[in-house]
Parts: C-alpha cells; structure tokens; sequence
C-alpha cells in the first residue's frame, strides 16, 4: 500500500505589491506543485526523502511519535514536513518521499504546497480525515510557526486550487473561471528579497503618494476586471491586463533587467500576456499562451528553466494504491 | 566670412503619449544638435552639403533666387534645408555645411533643429534679422508644410532652449530650471513609428478607459511634480519620477526589449533615472547621471550608439567669423 498526494502551487496573476496597501490581488493554483509518496515500514523508522535537495534522512519513533527538533535557524524546506509529521502517531514507521515539482523559493508557494501535500498524506496514513477547510488551518498554523508570519493565500491555493480574489479587506473569494488558463512559468534564478522589496515600495508609496497611489489605483482596476475577464472566459482581456500590470510593477521598481528580457522575449515568441509574478527583484514570470502554448514553449531557447501549467482546479488530492 | 549657426536638439523628460490625451508633458533643449555653416560664394551656386547622409550638391541661383523643387515624395531631410533657402533672395550663392550632430529621425527633433539652424544662417546670410518668435514661427511652417502637421514643441526647443512644460491644453510654458541636466542620450537603432503608436495607445484607451486613464492620471502627476523638482533642483526626485514613468511607457505598450535592457543595464552602470524618450517602440533612452556622468559613459560598452549632452539654455545662436 502506498499514500499518493499532491498539492498545488500557486501563482499571483494580479495585484502583488498593491494587494499590501489594501487593493484587490487574484492568485491562481497551478498544476504544478507537490507530490508525496508515503509507503509504510514494518519499523520504527520514518524516512524523510526530498529529491530536490538531495535530503535524504531516517529517524525513529518513541512512543508512536517522531518529536523530531527543527533547528528554526537553518530554514530548510524539510522543516514543514517535520512539524508535519511531528502532530500525529503513528502505529509504524514510513518512507516519504516529497517531490517538489515546481521552484523553490521563487514566490510559487513551494512551501505551502510542501506542507499541504505533506499532512494529507501523513494525517491519512495516522487516519485522521480532514476536511479542506481543517487541512488549509493547520497548514497555515505551521506555516506561521515557521515563518513568523504567513498571508492565507499560499495555503489556500494549495488546498483548494481554483483561483482566488483577495478583496481590500484581504478577504478571499473563490473567482467562478470559465476559461483554460494555460501557462509558461520561467525562472530567472536570481531571488528576489520580498521583505526589502515590500519595503521599498512602501518607501516609494510614502514619498510620492500622489503618483503611487494612482498607480496602485491603476492596479486595483486591472485587478478588478480581470476577475471579470476569467469569469467571462475573455483570453484578450486577460493577456491585455497583464501586460498593462507588468509595465506599473516595472514603475514601482520591483522588475528587473532579466525579468523584462524574459517577459519581451516569450511575448516575441507568441504570448499573448506576460508578467512577473510574486514580489518580483528576481523569480519568476508568466506568460498566458492561450492557444499556442507548445509552440511558445518549444521556441524559447535553454538560458531561463520554464515549465507549462495549467490552472489546479481541485487543489489538494490523494489516493491510496493497493500492492 | 563665415555664418556659424547651432540649434538644439530636444528630448521628451516627461509625458510622452499621455500628452496626446491632453495631459501635461516636459520637454528639454540638449546642446546637441544640427550646426551649420555659410561660406559666400563669388558665383550663383547654392552648394549644400550634409555629411550625416552624404549629400553633397550644388544648384544655380536664378534671379537671386534658387526655386528649388522639393519631391515632396522623398521625405529627406534637405527638404527642409531648401524650403528655407526658398524663401529669401541672395546677392550670390553660398556653401553650407548642415552638420547633424544627433541622431535622425527618433524623436529628437533633428529636423526641428535643422530648420532653425539653417534658418538663423541663411536669413542672417541674407540679410534678414528676425527675432526668435520670427524664427520659431517660420520653421513650424516649414514643418507644417512637409510634415502636414507638426506640434510646436520641436521648433520651439530648437528656437528657445531651455525646458518647457506643456500644460493640459497643450500651451508651453518656459520651466525656471535649477539645476544641471547631464544626460546620456542612446538610441537602439531601431525606428518606432509614431503614428502607428500614438493610434496603440488611443486603441488601448478607448478599450480600457478606467485602467489606461488611471495610468494617464498618474503621468500627469509626475509632470506636475517634475516641473517643480526642475525648478527646486532636486535630482533624486527627478531621477525616481524617470523611473516611474519609464514603467508606465511600458505598461501602455511602448516600451521595447531593446530599450527596457538599455534603461536597465544604463541603471546598473550608475544612472540615477532613465527612460524611453519620445514615441518608443523603438529610438533612444535618456539617463540621468548628476554626478557620475562620464563614469557611466565610461563605462557603457559599444552595443549602443550614445553621446552626452546637457540642457541647451540659449536655443539658436548664431556668429560671424571674420576672415
């Protein structure tokens, strides 16, 4: 028998950077994320394998618990998978093998979609049955455990996908598309710092307020019409609207010359919108190729990694595989 | 004797485009621009050379005058050297060398500064001591006359000097400038068509009034401000409303792969402000380096033609040399 599970990742398709001054943001998940194979052991031991960073660890249980200790200066990716495994008991030992199918630490919610993947399939395994909304708290619980601090959206697009609009008073409603959304994310695999990033903006917004405020008033309206524009299913809407959002994101200095290269270059090679997504100062971008997204992504050449998604409407999932 | 003549080039600092949609805009003289000079001749023949396109030719002066007829299909740039020779009777013919010392047709107004240049010589040549609202007006009916249309900002800067800020019903207005201007001027040697992309972005409006108006608004408080950071002085605000504005160009679509690298790249050299100038889609970037100006020239390498400049105060001046 074997545990399989996956979460999403997530992508902000509008609204970052104006979303922290109170204006309306949409985040999209994303069928890329993070699977989870769990096999159960005769033994004690819980064998922890994470193939993206070459971890690979065995410890043992007492008294059906792991009580493994998270040394919170290191900030490893494992962390969310041991305070995971830390809240339940188990009758035996297990392998667990986290695929992180997507970027790290890139803004794409690796780290939601590691911990929401993660306790499904754990809190299964321990038989437990939560529900989507049970999931998404204890997730969030653990991700500000470790964070210190951690906005809902990341663990709410990985455990119920879809897309979200986050509304002025930061409140999250599930957007009603009736559209394919289908996606190149590329990586300039430089990181950007969100924190000084956040920062920056919030200086920028405190010195010329006038001129920053009206730009985030230009972001809240593309905001708001994109929402209408993925509940009418309108492609050229929606690319328009990211193009016009990648220009004011480049204004308020969070776009840099290798996210405006790779943003130039995928509309050259035929898509129809595309941006920085997430905080920006480096990460990733989008382009939305709504009807050539083979041809867009064959044509680019090796310099940027990049891979094709598409929405996650289902968010979290698992299954259980019979020998 | 010789007639010695200079008139500056422009550049467009701030309002490009949203200009067109009755919004504020800033434009400044450079003192780089088109020099001409006027050696009499003992015969009848008007001899013209330009350099920057090889022109060299010589015509017969019938009359005292040289009636030159201008194929109105060609579209050079002698065009508007022989409608000012036109206009005047000479005692005897004359070399001139239009020397164009900027680069052509990318929005710098170079046939602005030709007109005027050579207007100041040969009126001068023929006796003719206009003042400059003389000269201004001429040379916009020369630009009138072979362009159909011309805005009043080009022979105006070529004329006057100086910065003017063109308010929202598109009447100019002398800035107080205080402060030094030290410019890198590079062009991406590829030509925007301006009338291709002033209709871009009227389409774009019209499309999308609420959000593409907001980013007008937000334009037009940037020329607000940068008039007053003009006459206070202050380069840093001068620099970060460069910055700013270069990401709204780019959000309405005018911005291009080769200048938001240029724009970047000339940042990383140590610019303090830098954006596309005029129509985009192509053209030349301009940086601001207060106080670091040849170290960022220095420093560029070659990909790019470039040249400094500074603001041109006086506009067209002219002197005799004596033998």
């Amino acid at each position: 028998m074997k545990i399989k599970s996956f979460a999403p990742g997530k992508i902000i398709l509008f609204g970052e950077h104006s979303v922290v001054h109170n204006r309306p943001a949409i985040a999209a998940a994303i069928n890329r994320g993070v699977d989870v194979e769990l096999t159960p052991r005769n033994d004690n031991i819980v064998h922890v394998i994470v193939p993206a960073i070459g971890y690979d660890e065995k410890h043992e249980l007492t008294n059906s618990r792991l009580n493994y200790l998270i040394d919170s200066h290191k900030k490893m990716i494992t962390d969310y998978i041991y305070e995971v495994i830390n809240l339940f008991e188990f009758q035996s030992g297990f392998d667990i093998k986290v695929d992180i199918n997507m970027y790290l630490g890139v803004g794409l919610g690796s780290s939601a979609a590691v911990t929401v993947s993660t306790l499904k399939a754990v809190s299964m395994y321990a038989d437990k049955d939560y529900t989507k909304d049970e999931l998404a708290g204890i997730a969030r619980s653990i991700e500000i455990k470790i964070q210190g601090a951690a906005s809902p959206i990341d663990t709410s697009m990985s455990t119920y996908g879809g897309i979200i609009y986050i509304d002025n008073e930061f409140n999250l409603h599930s957007v009603n598309v009736n559209m394919k959304l289908p996606l190149i994310v590329q990586n300039c695999q430089i990181s950007g710092n969100t924190g000084k990033l956040v920062e920056s903006v919030r200086q920028k917004y405190e010195k010329y307020p006038n001129i920053v405020g009206k730009i985030f008033d230009a972001m809240e309206q593309i905001a708001v019409d994109a929402k209408k524009a993925l509940e009418e299913g309108n492609n050229e809407h929606l690319s328009n609207y990211m193009n016009l959002n990648q220009g004011l994101l480049d204004s308020i200095g969070v776009n840099t010359l290798e996210l405006s290269e790779m943003v130039y270059t995928i509309r050259s090679h035929g898509a129809k919108g595309s941006k920085l997504t997430g905080s920006g100062g480096g990460g990733c971008i989008i382009a939305f190729c709504p009807d050539n997204i083979d041809e867009v992504y064959d044509s680019l050449d090796d310099n940027y990694p990049k891979f094709k998604c598409e929405l996650s409407t289902e968010g979290v999932e698992a299954s259980i595989i019979k020998d």
